[in-house]
């Protein structure tokens, strides 16, 4: 099932430039994971702020989480998750 | 899967107390067979309301609408679907 | 470039079941010819709603604007677009 | 009498990662004891979101406050309480 | 269990003066049955609109809903129940 | 004049057990006071919220403002006000 | 006492151009006589819109209602009220 | 001074399309009247949307809305107007 | 041009308060200098809120907004701004 | 293509006056670049407050959002962008 998943990251004031970027890091690495595994499909910059529309896919909204909460900046992260069904004209 | 499903439902002026009442029994009775079927597992009233919350389960976002759109007064509901995942307490 | 474009179509409850069916059959082919155009990409259904989720790519909002108005429901349609930046990690 | 209960925990940048895990620990017993007495019937993860859906049960409004104000996060929480009424079908 | 409901009524430009009168006479006289009985406890009309905000006691939340429905201009009303638990300085 | 008064007290992280717990004693002083004066009729509270619905009467808003700068919390209290107009039903 | 009404009015499509003049004109001479008795106090005109914000001062909401309703145009307006306290540097 | 202006403009279902395209090239004509006296300095098509948004240039905001007015679709524009002050990199 | 201004001003926690009593002296002194020069006609204070609901007059929104920006709280200040017409029975 | 393009720009309260300075002043150096690029069209104050509308050109969302990224307020920056399609008036 398809997911499309909104979100935008606030890191706070008080993170050094060190901390950022080992953290900018490892959420690439781990994107790059979830779209070998097939659950990320495609992400979007939205132009002019620090956030991102990206297709998912998963068995559920369970899987789709755990994949989400995985990301080492979910903590700061503010998400919206809005399920999609299958057009009749795709099928 | 689980989603929470929230519909308000606004027959139009024109219909006739014989139309609305054979639609209210053919959406009772489908209503039914969704709930033998399992896609809909509870109904509640919103108070003061034409609206009702719903806990639907289905296979995914795809097989939800065709059900919900299976209902006789699909042309007239105003929808909201929201997905749900497992919370940790509960496994 | 690419756009997600949000419509939802609503149509007058004095149309006759007759006009409507010639309106959606006319908006399948045009879609159809849209999609060989390469501008119309993708389609999703919103569950529970007569809405749409789509990913559209255009030379610009001129040229989207025009494929949007040439769908025979428009007159009918309300409709929203958000343009999208390539992500870097698509890159 | 029914409520759906919303709720979001953010604690504050400067909770150390100790104090989180005495926090979590004690959140989860507490729920427990309100599911054994039960108030809390279930709960749902919202998904990409620090936040959770819940059903919960209690004589009143006072009732279901004395509960939610008893979670050791409560502080920190922001929570939304929506009546909910039986559903004709339901009886 | 006290309640704040808030509703506005809106009839059809439709209706006649004279239904609209019985209909309001009606409403009064319902209203005045649900004071005797302490479901409907006081009443404010919100300035300017023709709206009004509520005082309402009831066992839950479904007695509260067949008080609303009971209303005759129930089907032209939009409300929202608002639950309302006891203040600590009122015990 | 009556008037529907909600507000919602968030004390800041920094302040120290023995201040929140002065300044909750001085509040519940001076909502006596008020209630004394007539000013403050009735107060709920939200459920699952740090926040009340009161109603109060006071000859104006002038009158209702200086009360409410009164109360101890002022500085950390989120409030709206509601005039109230006297219903036809009431009078 | 004060307070600043915000209102907007949407004559329905049905009404013929003599039942328009009529009401209007009907409007402008209450309107005058809400100014000599010193209920209104001011109006401007929302650029752009069929809507009006007013300076108003009555005893309390219940006057101001009745003023607000005995304007013939009454059944087509969309009303807000805002209550205004005097600000101390006007004192 | 510049004011951006929003307007949306959703004429009746019952409108004949001979009075729409009557209505239609009236407008264009009294929009072409405002740019020759300068007032109507620019506009733009929203994509999807029967909504323009334009820069507008008047002495104030009572000859703004003079010049709204006077277009001949006015009656069904739902327009919203912002105040536009200058840049100082712009002097 | 007439202008209505709505402002709410909140002081950071850390700002000691002999700062905050120079601030809202200065605030004061500055207020009643663009009284005199006719910029500020007339301030309102929002009950229950540290807000003000102000009219202004200005030439146009580049000098409105040069007089808000001197306001010593100006920093601190949330402001919007609301152009006014002149209403034609004003006239 | 054109966008219209909106930001308010917060700088932190621990933000030094030099650093704001500095800040500041590189700003004006960047946007003076944007616009001898034509990236950057026109801005506008938004009066009474720390934010700013503009018209940017740019071949995509993409090239657009690496102008506004570029700029040395980016981090402290919340925008929003709208895309704006060519008005046949304007062809």
């Amino acid at each position: 099932m398809e997911f499309l998943v909104r979100f935008e990251t606030n890191l706070p004031e008080t993170m050094s430039a060190e901390e950022i970027a080992g953290l900018k890091s490892a959420e690439r690495e781990r994107a790059q994971e979830l779209r070998q595994s097939g659950i990320l499909k495609k992400l979007w910059r939205v132009p002019g702020r620090k956030a991102t529309v990206g297709l998912w896919a998963a068995v559920d909204a369970t899987e789709l989480h755990a994949a989400l909460a995985s990301l080492p900046q979910f903590a700061w992260m503010d998400a919206t998750v809005e399920p999609l069904a299958t057009h009749p004209q795709e099928k």
